[in-house]
């Protein structure tokens, strides 16, 4: 299969089922909120160096306090996880920002299928960091904590919700060059932030480390994808470096639903493959066996 | 004291000996240097919650390999802390990176103080992802590890230094508004950063959710700073907002050397204090019980 | 009336009817994308002193060429004004750009409004610098125009629609402080920048030295609108600032309809309630005798 | 003679004498500072087209406020023009822009040479607006305007200087491809961003659309710099694009001094020699006709 002139694998992507959580954060205006969302789900690359992945989002429609709002996901391994690097997150990155508040960004996509979610409590254990001056307020079914800061208060909502969701969605861009691999990963990712309901993980969106299972060091369970690594195609005997293919990135992609991870895939890839010198489009999987979920490119792309 | 018409209390903000390194990460452009440096020190506000605490410091004056670079700072408890720490935080946020390299920043504000310095092994123990595959060459005294990855290579070089720091350097802005102190901490925020060798940990540099020793609940050892919460002044008989203090920030400072907090601190206090409505600066301690470092804004600001 | 506590003043925004022409610009990645329109719609604040009002109204949703694009409004006196300035805009700031290209971006805003339709011939004049190199193609009923740069070619659309548009919707956020009134004007612009079909002009959206008709220069048909000027309330008969009142903002929307102009006051207003300290809000106009479209601040709230 | 293994023509760029002018603004913030010099440097890519040229030199080191400043270069062809322009950019762009200030930046790089320098007035003119409540101070030898404007008050200085300049140093850079040409681009323009004295006043400080004296049209005494164009070489009897090349780019300086724009130059042209793919250096001149400013590139470069 071709698109806008360049070839596209028969093959699929990958991805596992994680558990995954929308946070919204507001505050003042923009600015501020960036600064805690980008404070909050920093260093998020991957869940097991991490603890959790994480990104922003997009901005949010409608804010509960109605301020600036941006939204941001969180994926992690379990639910106990994601309650304990939420606390921590929220902690240290967004009630000490000026100026912010923070909501569970409830998960609209799921609406009918309540038995794929779950709650974690979030406020309700921050609150006690208000020395007993904090207090709550009920609004509707949801609780929320005010909790007394030097600018104000932090009000902060009693539970997030957490769904089932998609970890480790990808694809890979083989160019004739690193700096059209890079312009091309630059407009994929630029395409795919326009998608709700997915984040790309990595610094800028793109891994250029991309990793296999196994090692020769026997201490080491993962090392570099030494089929895709080019200056050491000629020592290997199963290079999958096509002829005038130099450069290799790679776009990893967690989403909420199935459906925002194929989209997401089928824009950036359209994006990518626009740029000169892409050679080729392919995508990461160990053979089906490890995980639930596969993305065929051909059918993404249809 | 008064400084651009506004009080100076006479007192100090009390500080702590870290343990601090400076990594340098070039990228192709500053776009990729930068969103290596976001991911590398993103999560990092506060040593117990995150580890580490990190920061970018600002752009290399000149970089081993000749392209644009960022220099980072990070602040552990020890070097033993430092090592666990970079080693993640280089392996995941900036290895990573399309096109990017890490080196050792060098401390050259510690020349000829060769004691107080340390070493501590990073590329002699990332290298291992390269599966047998990387090489190591050796310039002037330094070994630097070429480790391939799907763009080309990743350099990262083996040893980095770490050095006797300070943490927690610290003032506080008291003003009339919310909206006040807000642009106040900015403007001392866009100062600061014109200072090498210190890092502001906090999201945009600024903390609001400051803290006290003890909580009102056993199980707490720090909660909110009850004395500066202006929505609780009238429950508490120790409030220490004057008349007309209706809100305060925080800027804490990391820094390499106490020369470098200081000079960041007296420009952000001088760009704090010309923003209108800001009524009173003055400085967290513990009395002088607990940390080595005592900065006296009088000195500072003389 | 009141909205979120706040004071709205029942009067009336005046605006004017001026000529419109959506440009989209895309390039090989948004960083370029925005390079060509931040200089194309630089220095484009009031039609008077620079030609054109200018601004980035947003992302495109679907490009003709598939790459990232931004759509930016244009708003001129006259249909030959506005080819006039955009041959220049164009010429001097988007085909210098590397990598952009330039198209109409349509007015679907007007669909089934032909007679409010027209169209200036842009690539057709701008060809010329092609030096007889240049080549056509049409698509559809389009022709677009190949022009050889250094970087390949630089592609143009031959004809941009313009149509009816207005200049001059606007209003006022009054406030307790200076401090209030430029986080409320943040707030305000950030929640009218996702409003699609109009621009705010001024820098950062926001404009703080209102004008007045006449002067008490002969020479001067305009000056500093002194009934809000806080410095000099003192000195004057008619000042319009209510007590409490200390700093005044201004928000200038030009929009393709008065739909889209209402829609952004309507979000403008609701945000900047939303911030501590803001007092009232209220419009500029000349007792309805000069601008031809009235904006009730009440009936667009509702 | 080669550079970082990239072969350097033995050729001169040719600039030619202009008037440049330094202005200071200040504001309450980076952000606003920003977006009052975005706005008052926008549209200003070439003297010809926009009557300035005109960029964001940096960050003040001192303004006269105390305040976050930047200072920004203009470019004009003669004294008249520089006042004229001026007038309407800080008039339309800067002393719209909430809490900002406008200073004489001076020129501490023509200190002792007197005679190269002279005053325009644009306080003394833009003070009309005041509407007569405008007052003036002195402080030193110099007058100081504030005009009453909504938030407060516009401070803005009588007189600007300006100084013989140099506009049009230049340099193009030879790639492989198109994507090669924009990151070595983009390095250079981050590496020059870092000398002062200087501004690179296209679109993301590059050109596409190099010209050439002439045309093929009679009416048109410019056109796209045929000879390096890469889409008609094969049509050409004169095409300076080696073999190898596919893409060019420009960098277009301007400075207030020879020894600016020549480091600029040397730092532009290193970082760009570092990226892959590029494939030659060269410049741009009229065979030294018609500029007075030659800049060989073998001695920039020692």
């Amino acid at each position: 299969m071709y698109l806008n002139g360049v070839e596209i694998e028969e093959t699929f992507a990958e991805a596992f089922t994680m558990r995954g959580t929308r946070v919204t954060i507001t505050a003042v205006n923009e600015t501020w909120a960036r600064h805690a969302a980008l404070a909050a789900t920093g260093f998020a690359t991957s869940v097991i160096g991490c603890g959790v992945e994480a990104g922003i989002e997009g901005p949010t429609a409608s804010t509960p306090d109605g301020r600036f709002g941006l939204d941001c996901l969180f994926f992690a391994f379990s639910k106990e996880d994601m309650e304990k690097y939420l606390i921590k997150r929220i902690g240290q990155a967004i009630m000490t920002a000026p100026t912010s508040a923070c909501f569970d960004g409830e998960l609209p996509e799921f609406q009918g299928q309540g038995d794929t979610l779950n709650k974690v409590n979030i406020g309700g254990k921050l609150r006690f960091f208000g020395d007993s001056y904090q207090a709550s307020k009920v609004i509707g079914n949801q609780r929320y904590w005010r909790i007394p800061v030097m600018d104000g208060e932090f009000l902060v909502q009693e539970e997030f919700t957490v769904a089932k969701a998609i970890g480790g969605g990808n694809f890979l861009i083989l160019a004739k060059s690193a700096e059209a691999a890079l312009l091309a990963s630059e407009a994929a990712v630029e395409a795919m932030r326009t998608i709700r309901g997915v984040i790309l993980p990595f610094p800028g969106g793109v891994v250029r480390s991309g990793s296999q299972v196994g090692s020769n060091y026997k201490f080491l369970s993962a090392s570099t994808n030494t089929a895709y690594c080019p200056t050491i195609r000629g020592r290997l005997g199963n290079s999958l470096l096509p002829d005038g293919v130099n450069a290799v990135l790679e776009i990893v992609i967690d989403g909420l639903t199935f459906e925002a991870v194929s989209r997401a895939m089928q824009v950036g890839i359209n994006a990518a493959t626009q740029v000169q010198g892409v050679q080729r489009i392919t995508a990461g999987n160990y053979g089906g066996r490890l995980g639930k979920h596969h993305f065929h490119l051909k059918e993404i792309l249809i």
